[in-house]
């Protein structure tokens, strides 16, 4: 259980889901092992939040555990996006613990919102990625089925068609160096969206694919309270945290989600 | 390169090919690195083996590096079955780096043996597993279209209908208390795989489903020399490496593989 | 959960306690990790066991979890007898996942048997370390207060003291290189306790104090049966394994558990 | 020894005191070979420092090795107070090598400071953890028994209660954000404590509970400078480093101490 | 192959050259594993860059390969001064992959340069380290010899001999808090050489020496732009990656080696 | 200090002298950690041996502490022969920690032994390795200018050269199958020399170059006892350890040393 995660499913405004697929890791896989990372080094955290005032554990969190995963990828993620949408129907913000990136697209596809908004050092933009079109280098551009644009944080890296795509009317980059200054200003409702590998890798290096010259943590977080506080939240997920480092990535993955509940809770008290 | 292995390959009487394939990998994933891992622990090794008297670079060993893996497992194994299939006709003995397990199923269609000889923690029996057939828990049961018997040795666990199965006529188990008294007796040729995680996981722990109680190296090493020497070999792998040890897994890896040349070559020459 | 401990706690006949209890290691600390880590490397066996012909989840195992632990050791011991005390009530045996060997005190207590069995590289019959009663390495002395007996098996060093101690007629020492012709041969109850650090280092790398010249598994494994097999055993338990290896010491750890309980199943079917 | 640190200990002017203690370390436990790491990645420091034109070696510094920890906190605090009282009789400045941050309550107790500043990420004002009224949580409650007011520098996280206790007159925090514009603003003497869990994970994973968000390794500096130039410092202490990274929590620690020495030998020469 | 360094020799700009010497590696050792590591970490990187719209694999970069290294440094560095000049009598930019910083006089005196452009903790100044004047230490004191000038950039430690001598007017010293506001400001050719450990150690803690207090891989990447684009280099390398960390180094490095050649490129096209 | 090793040097019957020498090591580095990894984890071990029924710290065993090195392995080598003619000098029994295989030539030549016995996976009758005649892999072959004999326990590869001179009658290879028969049988003074990878890698991972079918651990006590009982040994090393595993081969090196002491020191009580 994600530490302080405790409320009775009847009862939760969130929902917290495990999604350990790790099947088109391009290179360092491990992201099965994520969401077990990420619960483990929350231990440590103080169940109360100076900032907002409140306990984790009175934010009406209650943590379903892991959907279990398997090697087909295409039936997990619509079987993933079956649990995710119980959730929605419960009136719940599902916060999904990846696993990699490609269980966004089951999330957002059960939230359906009007915008997503990414962290993430790539653009995950291809149509395919080794002729898979699952892969967690796709899910942008499969997101963008669903919802009307995309506005992607901390990206710094891309194929040339990827770039060509992301010049489109509906996709927003923030290359890292701006994010400091970013303010979200959009309407209708959102999903945020972690890739932890759009923080710098030396904040992060348990992740399948590490991009130098990334976001700083509390580049990250100002970003996660800004979306949660001023915008409607329908969906939050951290993905590709993988067990290859010595903590940092999920520390800092469990701190992110954590922002996300005081932030959003924040709002809606 | 695998050390020493610098025979044209047209001059070539086996041919090393990498196959990194880690889409299965049940628990521990990594194996995609798993010929880099070998190689690399396998430069330490002297050339000369003294045993036989031969160097390892006059076996006449080509190393045509790695088949690149993509996520389709299906694709994959249909390919690197080609490419093996091109050293059978080179006349060359193909010499396999996993990868996980399902890799030897294309070097068996390609080499097309009477007889698969394999030491394994596991029967590899399933019909599927997680509803893939192509899981590397498959393998020997795909083995068994193309081989008329499969000799699995060391194996100590599996399901129910694993057993079952294992109790038909054409497969033989040879559990890992028995394995040092075992000779080899069969008539036709022969196809021998070691998944590294026959070793007790001591010994090997780089792997991604450790299981206690397996072999010891040298009781290994006499099933690679025996069947080298007193069969005909067709081909040969050794797969379910991974980069999650200090590289006990790999040396051990790279030294059977050495042992079948040594063997096998002696047998020819 | 322990893989395949599923059966509700009113049907069990087996109850995983996980005792993470981590105040006295004395070296390598990190056995607060050891339940996680050993219900970790157990997910990767199979649910059947051949030998016995059982499934593990048919084998009425239940998981309580983890008995949270704090400073506070003899409390922790005292309140932990108690969770075992509520097993035994429920006529259900025990299995705790350690944590340091202090706990094993408390479940021997709460299990009251006539013979302590015990697989540990020390005697553990200080009266005090570091002047503490209650450290890892007083635990067989204090169990004596409870048990007329112990065997410790695979016992190769202790203070002069405990070599004193174990000369007297309620202590049976077994030196490593004679644990493989042992068989249990007493009466009355017993309570079977492995100290992981009983086996060799290069099997269980992640334990407390490592200690040379130690038990192969195999060796382990069959005392484990043989006890279970052909005494009346109330109690076991697994100790000492951390998070500082590969995972070999938990891979073994969950391996002589289930090995327990399929041996000691079939005994009462 | 660490390295420089020479000087006979009639003529120290700075004593590094050992204090390994790893009895209360909440989550990540290995403060036990804290000094070791900080002495055995001091070494590749060189011995001159061109800020202050100074060498280590020429700064008086002693080593008295470690005060051997064992299990009873309240005891081995006490007798650690002992050891640097008799530092303080001497006239020297100790510098306290953690182990947890306990320790840190036996050095103020023999210097006895008006001003303790600390940087930590966690405000450690808690009256007791898990009814430990030792634990590392508590070292600021405990030392404002001595000490007249606490500064803490860097801290972002506390339960409910400590934050309360930290509005009060005699606390002052100092959140992340704005430690790169403190200046010591304070009469009387001070005593310096280094919690290295005050850096950003990134820079000092090797400690027992990670917290995102924090200071930058030259921010610490800048207060170790600041304090040891501007005050009148009768000790220091840098802890809760363990042996869970590649190094970097131990590297920042034996620079912070060189820090503190250059810049306060500085003072008085 | 450095991913996407597949230029034929005949036809390259640039000449990838890998120098795993480490010999004198001062405290951690490993720079042997580090053009491997370079080449492994990289393979995650798009082939496109955005900033500059270039193809890595069409700025026609070839891989010559390792140098492989034994343990007479002397003799080494001049078989290495060899093989780079090739590299210049092609007509050729040489890339070096290191190893310890001593390889980098072997492309110093190979391609000439008027001024000496180091990123670097230390000033590597020495006339010799521990009696060897050919340790890494003394790298850029022997540079001296054939270039007019030395720009360090991001030192921050050195002996007394060592500021002194680079107290003289064909050194310039930028310390770290500078390096973001420097420019390149000189005529006639230059060669670059990024020692990794002038990153500060969380961004590549995989270094023989940590020093922390370091520069952020965003300023290395900055000055290896500016100097890229605005001055004639006609060398570039990085050294002192090891494999002692989680690739954080690697991936640092393998990254500046592309900023250098994308920006290099750019200029001549 | 070596754990128990605290007789002055004017009343020790045994000194023990780190040699942290890690110049040639031809594969994996960290050599230089090899002297403080033992000692460190010799600390877990109890100071009695109810075997010789005697306390280590009885023994009269003095520490030495580490003889620097740098990179002239030369001059090295040389300057530590002195520091352990001192030994012997004083009637002392010198046991060196390596560091390299290289360190042994110093101790022979220092205590001019008749017999050589060495546990060992490779011959080290190399004339040079890689142009260097004063590599690790040439230590046997020096040996035997000073002693009359060599015996080789272990052995299991070598150059055919090597092969060649250990055919000669000066020197007997023991293969590791034949090490558990085989007795000491010879006159005159010995030097008992372990080189760790005479182990096999499960037992010691964290050495330079792992060769697998190695010696189990009671192998290896079982010939330092016999060796240390029955003849005159003149001097003792254990060599080779490194930093890259978790503790294993350090263990493993301490407790043979430990073993040679109660030994030895029981003769000449
Ligand atoms: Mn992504
Ligand atoms: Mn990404
Ligand atoms: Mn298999
Ligand atoms: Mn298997
Ligand atoms: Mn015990
Ligand atoms: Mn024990
Ligand atoms: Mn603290
Ligand atoms: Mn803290
Ligand atoms: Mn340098
Ligand atoms: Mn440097
Ligand atoms: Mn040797
Ligand atoms: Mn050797």
């Amino acid at each position: 259980m994600f530490p302080g995660a405790s409320t009775d499913r009847g009862h939760a405004d969130f929902v917290v889901v495990g999604a350990p697929l790790d099947v088109s890791t391009t290179f360092q896989p491990g992201t099965r092992f994520g969401p077990d990372e990420i619960r483990k080094f929350a231990r440590t955290f103080d169940d109360y939040d100076h900032r907002t005032g409140q306990y984790f554990s009175d934010c009406s969190v209650h943590d379903h555990g892991d959907v279990y995963a398997w090697d087909d990828a295409e039936e997990y993620v619509e079987y993933l996006e079956g649990v995710v949408t119980d959730v929605v129907w419960d009136d719940a913000v599902p916060l999904l613990l990846g696993g990699e990136h490609t269980v966004t697209g089951a999330a957002v596809r059960a939230t359906d919102p009007d915008v997503f908004v990414c962290l993430d050092a790539h653009l995950d933009l291809r149509e395919e990625y080794d002729g898979n079109p699952l892969s967690h280098a796709t899910v942008t551009r499969h997101v963008l089925d669903v919802a009307d644009e995309a506005i992607i944080l901390g990206a710094r890296t891309g194929s040339e068609e990827e770039w060509e795509r992301a010049a489109k009317s509906d996709v927003t980059v923030v290359p890292p160096e701006d994010v400091a200054d970013w303010q979200p200003d959009f309407d209708g409702t959102a999903y945020l969206s972690v890739d932890i590998d759009g923080a710098d890798p030396a904040f992060a290096p348990g992740t399948g694919t590490m991009e130098p010259f990334g976001l700083s943590p509390r580049e990250m977080r100002d970003v996660v309270r800004d979306v949660a506080e001023t915008t409607d939240v329908v969906g939050f997920d951290v993905v590709e945290v993988n067990d290859r480092d010595d903590g940092q990535a999920a520390s800092l993955a469990g701190k992110l989600l954590r922002e996300f509940v005081f932030s959003h809770a924040g709002t809606t008290d």
